[in-house]
C-alpha cells in the first residue's frame, strides 16, 4: 500500500476537511483525493460516499464549491472526492484539450496506446481507491454508495451497475447518460478504447450507463437522477438523460429523474439540491 | 450612474447568483461585485447585507465558497460581495504585495500619491455601491447590514462603528480588530495615509476598530465576533480580538466574542458559522 501524505486539513461543520496524494499504482502516478471526516462521536465505522467529479475538475471543485460537508456531517458519513484523471504523466497531448486526457479520464480503462499505461480510472475508482480509504480511515466496506456530476455522473452510473452489491446505492447530477450517443463520449472513447460510434464496439457499451442498464441484475434500489432544466449541456445533447430513464422502464429498474426549471450544469446547482442526494443516500447507508 | 453589465447569473437555492461590472466614479476603475438576490415572492424590498473580503480575494470567493446563498433564501435578504481593492490601475507596485495594492485596498480612503487617485475603497463600500445596488435592485436602503473576514472583518466594523444608523447591525470573522497594532494594518495605514506606528496619526485611529468603538455613539446593538481558535493569523498577532473586546466593555458597547476551537482562517470555518451570523443579522434587518 503507498503511503498517504496529507496535502491539508481543514475543520468544517464539526468534522474535517482533508486532502491527500500518494502513488497510485493502476494509474502510475502521483493523485490527489480529498476526504471529509465527520466528528463521528461514538468512533464507529462510517458509510463512505464517493464523489466523481466533472470534466476539467480535480478533487478541489467538489471540495471547496458543494457544501457538501454539512450534509457529510450530519448524516455521519465519509465522503471521498478523487481527482477526475491521471496527471503530469508525459503523455503527448494529454493537456491539449478539456474533454480528453487530463482532467478528462472518463471513468474508464483504456485500452489503448499512449493512454492504457496510466488511464484506469475505472479500477482506481471501484478497487485501488475502496482499499486505500478502508485501510486508513474509519469507514465500513459493506456501507458505501456513490455519486457525481457529468462525466462523474456517468462515472457513478457505470461504477454502480457494474458492479451489484458493490455500492448501495447510486445518483447523479446532470451525468452524461448514453456516451455512445454524444460527441463527448464518443471522442473519449474512440481515444481511449479505439473504434468510432458507425459501428459501436462492445467496449463501449460496457462503459455505457444506458447500455449497462439494459443488462442489470442488481437488487432494484431507487436510481436517483437530477437534471437542471436550463443546462446548456442538455441542450446540445451531451447528457440525454430521457434515453437512459428509457432504458431503465424497459430494463424494469427503478429510476427517479428530478427535473429543476431554471438551473444549470454549475455548482451552484448542485449545491442547492445536494442535502436531497444525501438524505437518498443515508436511507440506504443506513 | 455608470452602467451595470452582467457578467454571469446562476440560479442558486431558489434565487439567482449574480456577478456584476461597473465602472466606479471614486475608484476611477473597472469593478465588479457579486449579488445574490432571493427568490422574493412578494417582490417586496429586501434587506442587503453586504460582505467585506479579506486579503487576496476577490468577489468569487465568498460567491463560491462561502455557501451563502441557502441562507441569503431562507431570510430573503440580498447578498452583496464586493471585491477588495481597485484593480489595473497601473500603479507601480500595485501587484507586488499580497497586502497591499490590490487585493488589499483595507477598505480606507487613502491619502498618499500615488494610492489616493484610486484607492478609495471605503467610499465605494459605504456611498457609491449602496447608490447602485438601491438603484438597480428591490433593495430596501432603511435595512442594510454589513459583514466580513479578516481584512473584510475590520472593513465592516468601521464601516459600522463610523456611520452609526447607517447599517442594523454588524458582524465579522476573524476581524484584524486593532489595526494599528499589528503588522498588516501597520503597512496598510503607513502606505495609504502615511506616518508611521511610532506615533500614530490620527487618521489611522479613524480606521481602526478598536479607536472607533471608544468613542461610538449608536445604539447599542450587539456587535458579533467570531474567531477560530487554530487560526494562525490569530496566533501570529494580526487580529488581536481581545483587544476590541476590551475596548467594547469600557465603552460599554454590547459584543459577542464567538470562540471556536478547531478552527483556522479559512472559508472552511466561515461556511460552518455563516448560517449562525444570517440569524443574527435577520433579527436586526427584520
Amino acid at each position: 500500500m503507498s503511503e498517504l501524505k496529507e496535502i491539508s486539513c481543514n475543520k468544517s461543520f464539526d468534522g474535517y476537511q482533508k486532502v491527500f496524494s500518494h502513488e497510485s499504482k493502476v494509474l502510475k502516478c502521483l493523485m490527489k483525493f480529498g476526504i471529509f471526516l465527520p466528528k463521528n462521536e461514538d468512533s464507529q465505522k462510517c458509510p463512505v460516499i464517493y464523489w466523481l467529479s466533472g470534466l476539467n475538475c480535480t478533487e478541489q471543485n467538489f471540495v471547496t464549491k458543494a457544501g457538501a460537508q454539512q450534509h457529510a456531517n450530519k448524516y455521519n458519513v465519509i465522503v471521498v472526492a478523487p481527482d477526475t484523471s491521471p496527471r503530469g504523466c508525459n503523455i503527448p497531448g494529454e493537456d491539449d484539450s478539456y474533454d480528453f486526457g487530463s482532467g478528462a479520464g472518463f471513468y474508464i480503462d483504456a485500452t489503448l496506446d499512449p493512454w492504457k499505461k496510466h488511464y484506469n480510472m475505472y479500477s482506481y475508482i471501484t478497487s485501488e481507491l475502496p482499499a486505500i480509504i478502508n485501510d486508513n480511515f474509519p469507514a465500513d466496506p459493506e456501507r458505501q454508495s456513490i455519486m457525481g456530476h457529468s462525466m462523474g455522473g456517468h462515472g457513478a452510473l457505470i461504477c454502480y451497475l457494474k458492479n451489484p452489491g458493490k455500492y448501495r446505492c447510486v445518483s447523479a447530477f446532470a451525468p452524461i447518460c448514453n456516451p455512445t450517443q454524444c460527441d463527448w463520449g464518443k471522442k473519449a472513447f474512440a481515444g481511449y478504447l479505439g473504434g468510432d460510434a458507425s459501428s459501436i464496439p462492445d467496449s463501449w457499451h460496457d462503459y455505457d450507463a444506458t447500455s449497462l442498464v439494459k443488462k442489470f441484475d442488481g437488487s432494484p434500489v431507487d436510481i436517483l437522477i437530477d437534471q437542471g432544466l436550463s443546462d446548456e449541456f442538455l441542450k446540445k445533447g451531451q447528457l440525454l438523460p430521457d434515453n437512459f430513464v428509457q432504458a431503465c422502464k424497459e430494463a424494469q429498474v427503478p429510476v427517479i429523474l428530478n427535473k429543476r426549471e431554471g438551473y444549470d450544469h454549475s455548482y451552484y446547482y448542485i449545491a442547492t439540491f445536494l442535502g436531497e442526494h444525501f438524505a437518498h443516500h443515508a436511507k440506504f447507508l443506513g
